[in-house]
């Protein structure tokens, strides 16, 4: 597909920061949550680098929160999720993969309590509100289920931890991975967590207040103008080399978590009323397709061969064995990294498969170090 | 805002369409649905004038179904929107808010009946299947909830009709508006319906085979040689002439019907099982704001006053009255038209605003063309 342009109406919502990121050169959105999600601001191999060796501002508005609070709130959280919520700490948030009766994966957010009867859910892209709200109107739950105006902006790259102790002072170093902690600026507290969609390290702070986007935008900025701080956004190239999954791109609606890799969130022996255990219990790891990892040793020109859903399909020799659902050059690796969902029965580590014309070989997700740099 | 690129994953699905489209010169697009929806092929006012005097072939793929069927269907649909569903004929299709408990509206879908237990909802840009599977779930309905793959292929413009019987028959002239009839199309039977966003008269074919769909273009494209047949999309100029409202800008969640003007479209003395009811009948028509259009005799730069939520604030003299949330240029009546949420204290017709230091006066919608043409 060549270039194409977008087209901005209300309906693509616009952050706090969206005239910042103007000001700062955006050359290209997606559209996520109904809201404009930066995805470009230089070339893509120096917003790569970048990434790798400094540290970026990363208009994450667009992860939306959905509110649910009340007497059932966290009856409500867990009824979504197989993971276990019944031991998270306050102001602590776990990746749980949000599934349906089925065990089919509906969002996979952050899910993350701010009180016994608060709790947050960091969305992926789909209006799990509307899941939400439909459940707790159906089962009479005593809860209110809303999206708040809560706009997060990542701040991602090794020199995040330096940046975020200039804004939030010293105390932010203390705060452990996936956990967060309620910090001071500019007479607000405001949720910052050490989190966020790339394997550089960094926080993502929950604003709160759209009135303050522009300021602390500003602040980041003027506080890591050493630091070579920059204009960022989730990156393509960063996320599939490290094995970081692409809600609506890797996992669907279709798949279960066993199918995704992401058995180790699930809680299959807990006590719990969680809607989807059941049928996970049942299905037990027991599937017929994976998402695994291809390497390439040459560039792929992925674009001669996409089907008609957006993929691109996968053979081994004549055999259609899958689909390609996400792939990237890695500039570092000097390889073509993809991340497929194969049929198991064709799944063998180091098996030689073909895409475009292209030969790469299996691997498990997320890719191995020695893997890729080998 | 300037031009930016979109950014497209698999995420952002493509269609049974999208080769044709690109082969036919799509310039823009936006995201619906996760879909791409085409906004532009050649100018914005060629493709205006082609759609008024010509045919046009619109891939709306996006405007996704949530098929609801089984034993219960009927009564989950109804249970969603305060439109009285029960009078609703075989393949007829109603255009029905779906709103929640508070009467807030989740979405503005057709709901189209294929049998007395199998439903579609024809949706604009909200993922209702998760709120109609946890309203099914909650309440332990015996229904399924699920997206089918059917693309919707929408033929509008004055020669629409035309083309249609070309294709299908002349079976194709009886349907009445916001009716449908199954006809045969290369062996299959399709859903085909008098609807569409436009006030040029036209056709929606809801292919339910992918297979189908590049035949289905070519053969539009092929037999409408003559009629000047060309790629179109949902006009955003003419359907604010028309006064069409858009999900997501004019009507949002935090709008209840009576706000947005679709008062006609509820039943509030049926004897029905319907969410949303009992508080409609409570609001009665008491809102503090309202949707209008406004007339401006000149071109407005509405760019220049952007608010951070993607809507323009409309002011009378001082005093912030409500929020521009579409708005464009009519090159038929050479005059700037925008739909506006107004805060009713404020509201008389043809009083006079101002956005971004234009005056402007309010008219209700949809515009009548005498005020328009005067």
């Amino acid at each position: 597909m060549q270039q194409k342009l977008l087209s901005v109406t209300k309906r693509t919502r616009t952050t706090p920061f969206s005239r910042r990121l103007e000001a700062a050169g955006v050359k290209a959105y997606t559209i996520y949550n109904h809201m404009l999600l930066p995805t470009l601001f230089d070339t893509p191999e120096a917003d790569y680098w970048h990434l790798c060796e400094h540290v970026q501002v990363w208009d994450v508005s667009c992860q939306r929160q959905v509110e649910v609070c009340g007497p059932d709130a966290a009856r409500l959280v867990q009824l979504m999720t197989p993971r276990d919520l019944s031991k998270t700490d306050l102001l602590q948030g776990k990746y749980a993969p949000i599934c349906d009766a089925q065990g089919n994966i509906l969002n996979d957010p952050i899910v993350i309590k701010l009180a016994d009867d608060r709790w947050w859910i960091s969305l992926a892209d789909s209006d799990i509100k509307l899941w939400a709200s439909g459940l707790a109107q159906g089962y009479g739950m005593d809860v209110k289920v809303f999206e708040p105006d809560v706009f997060p902006l990542a701040v991602q790259g090794p020199k995040a931890e330096e940046l975020i102790c200039r804004i939030f002072g010293e105390e932010a170093k203390s705060i452990k991975f996936f956990r967060g902690k309620m910090l001071a600026y500019r007479g607000e507290l405001i949720y910052v967590a050490r989190s966020g969609w790339s394997k550089q390290g960094g926080f993502e702070i929950y604003l709160h207040k759209a009135e303050l986007g522009e300021q602390l935008w500003d602040d980041l900025f003027e506080a890591g103008q050493d630091l070579n701080v920059g204009p960022g956004c989730p990156n393509g190239v960063e996320r599939i080399e490290a094995g970081l999954l692409s809600y609506g791109s890797d996992i669907t609606e279709a798949n279960n978590p066993f199918e995704c890799g992401l058995d180790s969130y699930l809680n299959l022996d807990a006590d719990i009323e969680s809607l989807s255990l059941p049928a996970l219990r049942k299905i037990g790891g027991s599937v017929t397709q994976r998402l695994v990892g291809i390497i390439f040793d040459q560039s792929v020109n992925f674009s001669s061969s996409a089907n008609t859903i957006g993929g691109f399909d996968l053979y081994d020799s004549e055999q259609h064995i899958g689909e390609v659902r996400s792939q990237t050059w890695s500039w570092r690796y000097k390889k073509h990294l993809a991340m497929a969902m194969i049929k198991t029965a064709y799944l063998a580590t180091n098996k030689q498969v073909s895409v475009s014309g292209c030969e790469g070989n299996i691997h498990e997700l997320p890719f191995m170090t020695e893997v890729l740099a080998n």
